[in-house]
């Protein structure tokens, strides 16, 4: 790319490394931010900075966030009884956009994956077995439903049964809205064995 | 978004105010950011700020660049008698990456489009028609082949013809590897009319 200027390829460069983002979309997103004011360009790279500066995991769920612990595992109106969890943070914003879920998280940061060699010590179980040790009446997992997250499912419950704390999983089934005909056989299965009384 | 940090709120807000980035893909770009090592956050400011504190305009075709004069226009194995006329900085990158032109170029930074209110003083016409003064063999256009870009092909070509200077417009078709089953009409209208002899 070296018929842009040095200036603007290495940005354009820097940009398509992010994930999901190709060159074309790289060059689209470059040439914006040129042509925007000066300050719109500073508060960008401001941003970067500040947010990497000042993240750091939440003592207690794991999640990413910039205090030592994360604005909802400090909230006293959740339930700190109840700890779903999910693999990544951005999982854990899916379930907030609810607004219907009032206990905490628990960020895993990954899921157990034998063929990218990623084992249980390599995520955040230990953490979670840790908090485990207080007062938890229920541990809600909320995996992907993937091979690599129902992997994950099946060995948090195995190590959490014996402490006698209830673990539940999140429901598989049809989407809502979906259409039959054009959802997969696995998941009309689950949501045939997963059925329940009306 | 205030189950996140503020520092990893702002960044999302900041990163999903660019063009085609939604708040999920905004999300996803913040946590690969504060999860990389902090300089690669760095380099990653760093090049927006120095893009956006560099980036001047082409004295010669106004493309975006950080000189006085882009790397095409400076080099002296382009063909200066010959100009393709494009929208975008973009569109120049797209020829570029053909490798078989040899000429130069001219951006417009736009099309004129009444729908919009652009009209042609908006765009960097009067900067083409100096060039004109020059010597110039032929005028290439290859605005896009939407309305504003037609509207644009027009104006420019009924502008230079009086000067006696070549202008053409690049070829409208199917496009190669194209299924002629799934292009619309219009497209194969003009595929017509432009058909040439074997």
């Amino acid at each position: 790319m070296d018929y842009f200027s040095g200036y603007i390829s290495n940005l354009i460069e820097q940009l398509s490394s992010l994930p999901g983002i190709g060159t074309k979309t790289a060059q689209r997103l470059a040439f914006y931010i040129v042509s925007q004011p000066e300050d719109k360009a500073r508060h960008l790279a401001e941003s970067i900075l500040e947010a990497r500066k000042n993240v750091r995991y939440c003592k207690e769920c794991c999640t990413l966030t910039d205090a030592e612990k994360c604005p909802i595992c400090s909230n006293p109106r959740r339930d700190k009884h109840t700890i779903m969890v999910v693999e990544t943070p951005r999982d854990l914003a899916a379930y907030e956009k609810t607004g219907k879920y009032e206990g905490v998280y628990h960020v895993l940061h990954g899921a157990i994956s034998p063929m990218l060699g990623i084992g249980p010590d390599d995520i955040r179980l230990k953490e979670l077995m840790t908090r485990l040790a207080g007062d938890v009446n229920e541990v809600i997992i909320a995996t992907n439903s993937s091979l690599e997250g129902e992997t994950t499912a099946m060995y948090i419950s195995k190590l959490i049964k014996p402490t006698g704390i209830k673990v539940t999983r999140i429901a598989s089934g049809v989407p809502v809205g979906g259409d039959l005909e054009n959802i997969d056989e696995v998941t009309l299965l689950r949501a045939l064995e997963g059925r329940t009384q009306l």
